[in-house]
């Protein structure tokens, strides 16, 4: 039979409802998902009629795992009309989609990537706190906290920086970022769990970044610096020193 | 009475069915939306009870326009429960949203912020160019092509750079990436109209960038220039160096 397509789709950040009607469309035509780790349980609920196969667990994760996922993703391809590849987040943006995109080509099997809500934006949503400004904030970089460590790195990349997976290592980051030269009175919000209703956001300068790491403990940490972190000259009455839920709640939860 | 909230929501690049389902939802309770220029009539179908208005016409967009935009905010505000303001893209990026946060938080009104699908997500899907690659796409920045063009900012920022708003100006934004240090060789990815099914790529060479400006011409224009507008090592059967057309096709029209 002629193979059929792979969907890539963007999931967004965590919660079921961030994903984009697009994206809920292909997954209701399905036939197999497969999923990294699923964050929020209620995506399988757009498409019920579809096998899901988690390749996120340990067994893909390993060195060898990525060739096991192409090679599933094209068995599956050959025997499936339309085929889903969910990915956390938007695939383009630190998603590893290349080596799949290049595993369906080699494979003579046809893609399409439907893009998702990127944690940045979400959490930028969730703390009101837009990523760029008028004059002061025209440029915006995203990395992983983990990237920033290469010690070649280590310059200013735009008025407002943005880091993923920053959780684990946030008095390190912002070691890097003062030998960077941004100074220590440079404010930085940290956004954990951006998109659910127990988002937690929180304001800090360079200089106490690392006293958000209790907070966000254990959650997945979008850290933002520079220009996109101030607050806005006229603060918002339900935002504190410490902005705590509420944030980006599905309406039919408010 | 109580006024009611304003929900800020990010329609995406253009075509409705990018819009998220959260955004949807809370586009199916409002009672007022206020938009920019609506790029697909279609979304005016998820809010068929609302009354439509339309801020980004002539007379909102002048220098005064900006201030009649956040009277006219607060003022549905205090009739309406929810009272939708949709803009095109992430209404955190590029989208002036800092000014219209800060009335309302002066007036008291309290906001939530629906992130929505950036056109640099839909342009990185629509040419299936991962914006970040595994070694050497590790880092990315987005900024405006008008933004670039200031003389302190000719340096290289990122392994791969985006930029919104450069159909107008591919051949001089070419010219300001040689001047900042990358080489003529440099592959980049135009794309135009992402995310609609009309959606047009191109690959080049920062040297002949500006070759694309007439197949582009009079269409919103992302330019993605470094690693992430590199080819697949195995290029897909469907790519050639002109990939026209059937991308982002929403699944009811493929």
């Amino acid at each position: 039979m002629t193979p059929g397509r792979v969907v890539f789709i963007g999931a967004g950040p965590g919660a079921a409802d961030l994903i984009t009607m697009r994206g809920a469309a292909w997954l209701a035509r399905a036939e197999v998902v497969l999923h990294d780790a699923l964050t929020d349980p209620a995506l399988r609920d757009l498409a019920p009629q579809a096998r899901w196969i988690d390749v996120g667990k340990r067994g893909y994760a390993h060195a060898t795992g990525q060739a096991k996922i192409d090679a599933l993703l094209i068995d599956e391809a050959r025997r499936h009309a339309v085929v889903v590849r969910l990915k956390g987040g938007d695939p383009s943006l630190f998603g590893r989609l290349e080596e799949e995109l290049q595993a369906l080509a080699a494979a003579g099997i046809e893609c399409e990537v439907i893009p998702g809500i990127t944690a940045a934006l979400a959490a930028a949503a969730d703390a009101r706190r837009p990523l760029t400004r008028r004059g002061s904030g025209r440029t915006l970089s995203l990395a992983t906290a983990m990237t920033r460590a290469g010690p070649h790195e280590l310059q200013r990349q735009a008025d407002t920086e943005v880091f993923y997976m920053a959780g684990l290592r946030l008095a390190a980051l912002a070691q890097e970022l003062l030998r960077a030269g941004w100074t220590a009175d440079t404010p930085a919000s940290v956004v954990s769990r951006a998109g659910w209703p127990d988002s937690l956001a929180s304001e800090h300068r360079l200089a106490d970044l690392g006293d958000a790491a209790t907070l966000h403990a254990g959650r997945p940490t979008i850290v933002v610096v520079g220009a996109g972190a101030a607050a806005a000259a006229v603060p918002a009455p339900q935002t504190g020193g410490l902005d705590a839920g509420q944030n980006g709640n599905a309406p039919s939860s408010t």
